[in-house]
């Protein structure tokens, strides 16, 4: 999936060097877990998290003494997501992750919960080795609580038809928006850039973080339908009651509402009618508006930094990023 | 289960102190997870970690500047062991853990490894707070790493018939030995005391640990026997291949292999015959003579630090905790 970056050769390389890097401090005698660790990472995704840090980090018009360090920040973004993800389809049950099995689909309970633990623990030794004397550690426990409370606030609010669009931006600002912020924070404090440029950084990622989840919940609704063998609306169907549902449900509560006794239950028929619900009471639009306007809100900020190539690229990427289709 | 503690007032009284800290810092809103967390630490075990991690820093001649430090300390310590025994349950779907149910067995897989993940962060947070200029910070990375390693051992040789000794300790050195070893370590270290006296502390611990972990495989196949209605043989069920087993193995394979074979569908029957037969070739006797060797060694080694009341008490709780029966 580093396919994303191909019109970047300078972020793809980049990307590669972290995924070097993990392979190496992910090595582990148990050949269940490395090799289920070794296809995680290196089929990994768009890595959006470390391609945000070295944006961020280029923003920034200082000399780099240890590139080294900013490679080991880069794989620690990456790393940590990566252990959510692995944890989140154990409970899930996801039988696909990134389009191919689930390291629990493959390798049993077993193996996904210990790899994700075991992630966590590679994770905290490069924070040790890099940020030891910075207030990036607890800053770093604070965004991995903050990232965890997330999760707990979905799983909390699960099949719950009160859901409201005020707990759904809670949840999602934990659950995506703090770790793409952090990115994009480590990426201008790492590279020396000063307090006002640090807190555009945050102030940008989490708003195309904020956009990145609302986009993705879309996707959720519009994506497979068409195909008969894709399973469609996973969230949904796991009481995941994200932002195009609430917008519609908001607008004629009497048509949605009978969807949301038993999700889990619909058929393939009547979940492609819910998304066509959704759809004409304007969910879709509506979460994309949304998602639209918080990327136009991280476009003028990335606008206050001074003209770079690197520039160049956040604001092309940010754009992308809205534009993709899984 | 501080009831251990209730010949000695003045370590019972830290550990309550230990368990306040913790209480207060698993607040969630999540209300599962808060129930979960709350009955988990409160019911909690002996505390045998933070209890160890005192009675050393009361070792160490010093005035202490800041006690709450060494209560998150301890603390974290606990909170440590904690993640790692609810995901340890997730994975062998354990019904019971310190006699009442498991967090999975009560709360569902979804609740128990999110709230493993959530103690991970807690822990993570305190180590920030109490160590971050320290080189423990790092220590404790690697020492959470070589815990998720020894687990990763452990399920790596699960119905292996070959396991060996030499394996069997290597795996248990990372599960137990390792936190222990950390507990004792760090007492002395954060009460100021001297390289020598962290030397001796480290190996103390780890004995103890070793002996610890013997002993508790031991009663694993002495326990319960009687009782119908106790699972017995839990650990040998699940493939887990102990020192008793091993050493009877040795002594004579061809009566033992046959056990090995399924040993997950033996009959209770079946399974006191086993334990029967363990100890009858001498793998009870055996493995409570190292683990007497090992808690002698420590004995010894704690001889070396200057008369106390603290020394007095360790001494009693290192031999205490092996003639426990739980």
């Amino acid at each position: 999936m580093l396919d994303f970056w191909q019109d970047y050769p300078e972020i793809k390389e980049k990307l590669i060097a972290v995924q070097t890097m993990m392979t190496e401090r992910l090595a582990v005698n148990n050949t269940d877990i490395r090799d289920a660790l070794q296809k995680f990472t290196t089929r990994g995704g768009k890595m959006v998290r470390p391609a945000l840090f070295f944006l961020f980090s280029g923003l920034v018009d200082e000399e780099i003494e240890d590139e080294e360090r900013l490679v080991k920040i880069a794989a620690s973004l990456e790393l940590l997501h990566s252990a959510t993800l692995i944890h989140d389809d154990v409970i899930d049950d996801s039988p696909l992750r990134r389009g191919l099995p689930s390291v629990e689909a493959q390798f049993g309970k077993d193996v996904a919960v210990y790899t994700g633990d075991f992630i966590y623990t590679v994770y905290f030794e490069l924070l040790c080795e890099t940020m030891a004397a910075t207030p990036f550690l607890p800053r770093n426990a604070r965004s991995m609580k903050k990232i965890l409370q997330g999760e707990l606030t979905q799983m909390q609010s699960a099949f719950n038809a009160d859901n409201s669009i005020r707990r759904y931006l809670k949840a999602i600002s934990g659950k995506t928006a703090e770790l793409l912020s952090l990115a994009c924070l480590e990426g201008v404090y790492f590279s020396g850039g000063d307090k006002q440029m640090q807190r555009s950084a945050r102030k940008i990622g989490l708003a195309i973080g904020l956009a990145f989840q609302i986009y993705d919940d879309v996707l959720n609704f519009t994506v497979g339908l068409e195909e008969a063998d894709k399973p469609i609306l996973t969230d949904f169907r796991q009481g995941i009651y994200t932002l195009p549902l609430l917008l519609a449900k908001e607008e004629a509560p009497e048509k949605v509402m009978p969807y949301l006794e038993a999700p889990e239950g619909l058929s393939r028929q009547e979940c492609i009618q819910f998304s066509e619900l959704v759809t004409d009471l304007g969910g879709i639009t509506g979460s994309l508006f949304l998602a639209k306007h918080l990327t136009d809100q991280a476009l003028l900020e990335i606008e206050k930094f001074p003209e770079s190539r690197n520039r160049e690229i956040l604001m092309e990427v940010t754009q992308t990023l809205l534009q993709r289709n899984y």
